[in-house]
């Protein structure tokens, strides 16, 4: 076997055999395969393709190159929540401990920003002293006492996901949909969780731009996800405006507390109980998606989700005075309002031109190095659909002294489209995926 | 603009400009761009192919890399030819030395064999002190003085050529029309000859193992010569069984003079005229084909082609006293016949298992670096479509003393398939192109 011939194969179509999968995958991960054939290999893999069969033994060969954590060592019962990223998408923040709250385990492992999309870890590190660096017995043991925590990935899972994720960003072979199931489900089936939610975002925000790439995605985690005895359903949302109102990491923190507090934006309120439901749903713990929403609406009016919050907070080391005293937190020296410079009605927001803008603020990285500034970020006042008079704001941006204000409004005012009349209404909920299939979205699963 | 924009757009079938290509290939040649972009990149210009235009800039590209002779710089008129490689081509060696006989200079630059194909290098140094290893300067000067030379390519012309292709065949990227195309064109460019011939092969032997494919690229080739003002035609040739009887470096010369003394094979014969004859016609020297076919055979009889010969290899360091006593080249130590176990007819040989064969043998590399053994090979007695009776010698092996003979006798029987019936007759050209378009080939332009 050669790494010559196993490109050919691939490059003509051909479905290459569990073992040269391993010579490929295996090989690269331990240095054997240069950088130049693996990166062939992926553009072939792009081009051509993989089989369902291809598909599984890739990810059954990501998961073996790494530490995997079993069921059984979690304490029961337990649910993830995975989102293929987007601007504004905070939902794990307050997800992980109203799921909690509510009576299953959240061992959530998370990553960081990077670009336009914003990660979890930079959100929840807005928090003095809070710490996301947890050792696995770290981990396992504030899974077991709070209920949930929030972590960061180790490179103990899945390395050969690690080390082939790094060479698909800068050689243009990340768009197959093969190989991205194969990185989330090694690294969610490593983390242990029974039950596995996934929330496929599409649109000009997300990494899928089209509807029908991403019930695609939906429908071959979900597929995946069994292979591996994990219960899972994938939700297949809208990302062509942000999710919620704020734009940047304190902003989003502030408002995932808010959500807690029964005060959340209505889209993000509304897709943090859905996709909770579903988790409770898959765990056991409530019998369908409508009553595990009425029972995360009732953690959060008696405030018991506010305490999970709390505690998970303290057990990764941090304050949680800022739950209470959101002006704790690093917070921007200027704000500027954006305002309206025609009356009308909002048709479009450009949502990846406003994680950009927020990245260029200092809010987010462009190399994975970069230092950011937690307190910078935008805030929504209109969103799509929403009528606005001129010189009404549009959006609020919380700067640093060094900002140019000026530009950056400047910039901001053009993400928004004004039209004379209103635009015809978008779902934020287009499809549900399960292992039965996917079906349209209604709201009798669950009202909007 | 970055690399791996560029990789993506072509990754989406996009057509690149001159810009990007120029930022990828001369990048790359100049190792701003790593190994394993440039292969990504290579890959999805594989499967997606490119435009017309995007070849002749890759191929622009390439020539201006390195050192470009112009036309006006060799004695005029001059013709090269080149073949895509096969299993017993030592067309070169005849062909160089009868062209110039008639009046054409040829300037050849040429390579080694690698794996199953040989290479006229190999085998023109199997002459005792003689060099391929030339300056331009004396290149120029044996060119100007004999007529003909057979030197190595220089790494001075189209270096981006030389990188590249190294790196497309380890990574599986070589089966490209374009990238076949630029690499052929810009090197045949940069060597200054006026006018250029393509023997391109199709069959088992070839690197084009379809018709269709060989086609294809006769067709792009004249193409792209008549784009640098090259006058052009190309001829796609049969390569499902050895070209002439001999395969190995000392055999083929000795094949290649016996051509020269009038007593060559049939095929080899005739194609080598029809090559030669299309160089006078391009060159201006022969009205037509037929014409230039009659003015080589004269040079055959009256024995000036042979004298062009000795010429050649007496102003390249060699001694030409091989041409009367091929005795004096480098000799195997046995030889084995190879019969025939059945009565009937030899209906395939397998062409590109003889050219393993002898390569394993010793008169091949399987990596550059590899010592290859002169004297070893073989002698096909029996060719396509000829009768055989059991016992009788199909093929003779010329073998070094520590060869396993037994073994590579069997393994040697096992190339031949011999058939109650004769098979099709299969014709040794298929089709002419030139700049007016392709037309099947037949006897009526050249009796065969």
């Amino acid at each position: 076997m050669d790494a010559r011939s196993i490109i050919l194969k691939k490059r003509d179509g051909d479905e290459l055999s569990s073992e040269e999968l391993e010579y490929m995958i295996l090989g690269y991960t331990e240095g054997d395969i240069p950088d130049y054939q693996m990166s062939a290999w992926l553009m072939a893999v792009v081009c051509r393709g993989m089989t369902d069969a291809e598909r599984h033994e890739t990810t059954k060969l990501m998961l073996r190159s790494g530490r995997v954590i079993r069921p059984e060592e979690l304490p029961s019962p337990s649910a993830d929540k995975h989102s293929t990223g987007g601007v504004g998408d905070k939902v794990s923040l307050a997800l992980a401990p109203l799921v909690a709250s509510a009576g299953v385990y959240v061992p959530m492992l998370s990553g960081r920003g990077l670009g336009h999309t914003g990660g979890t870890l930079d959100k929840f590190e807005s928090v003095k002293g809070l710490r996301t660096d947890l050792s696995v017995e770290e981990f396992f043991s504030t899974v077991e006492t709070v209920g949930a925590c929030i972590a960061a990935q180790t490179e103990e899972m899945a390395p050969a996901d690690g080390k082939i994720y790094a060479l698909r960003d800068v050689t243009g072979t990340v768009a197959s949909v093969p190989l991205i199931v194969a990185s989330i489900i090694s690294k969610k089936v490593a983390e242990g969780a029974e039950s596995l939610v996934f929330d496929v975002k599409w649109g000009r925000g997300a990494f899928m731009t089209e509807m029908d790439g991403a019930l695609e995605l939906a429908a071959k985690l979900v597929e995946e996800a069994e292979r591996f005895e994990r219960k899972s359903v994938a939700f297949v949302t809208d990302m062509n405006q942000p999710l919620g109102n704020a734009v940047g990491n304190a902003l989003e923190l502030v408002e995932a507390v808010e959500l807690l507090k029964g005060r959340g934006p209505r889209d993000l309120t509304f897709l943090t109980l859905l996709l909770g439901a579903a988790m409770l749903d898959l765990a056991g713990k409530a019998d369908g998606i409508a009553a595990g929403a009425e029972m995360l609406k009732d953690e959060v009016v008696t405030g018991r989700a506010l305490e999970v919050l709390k505690a998970m907070v303290e057990a990764q080391g941090g304050d949680p005075a800022f739950v209470d005293e959101p002006a704790t937190l690093p917070k921007a020296s200027r704000v500027v309002e954006v305002c309206s410079t025609a009356r009308g009605y909002v048709s479009s927001i450009d949502c990846a031109g406003l994680g950009s803008l927020v990245c260029d603020m200092g809010g987010g990285r462009k190399k994975a190095r970069d230092e950011i500034d937690r307190g910078v970020g935008a805030v929504l006042v209109k969103k799509r659909g929403e009528e606005a008079d001129r010189g009404e704001p549009l959006v609020r941006l919380y700067l640093s002294g060094r900002s140019p204000a000026d530009e950056l409004a400047g910039r901001a005012g053009r993400l928004f489209t004004i039209s004379d009349a209103p635009p015809a209404p978008r779902p934020l909920v287009s499809w549900i995926v399960t292992p039965h299939g996917a079906e349209r979205w209604t709201d009798a699963v669950l009202p909007h």
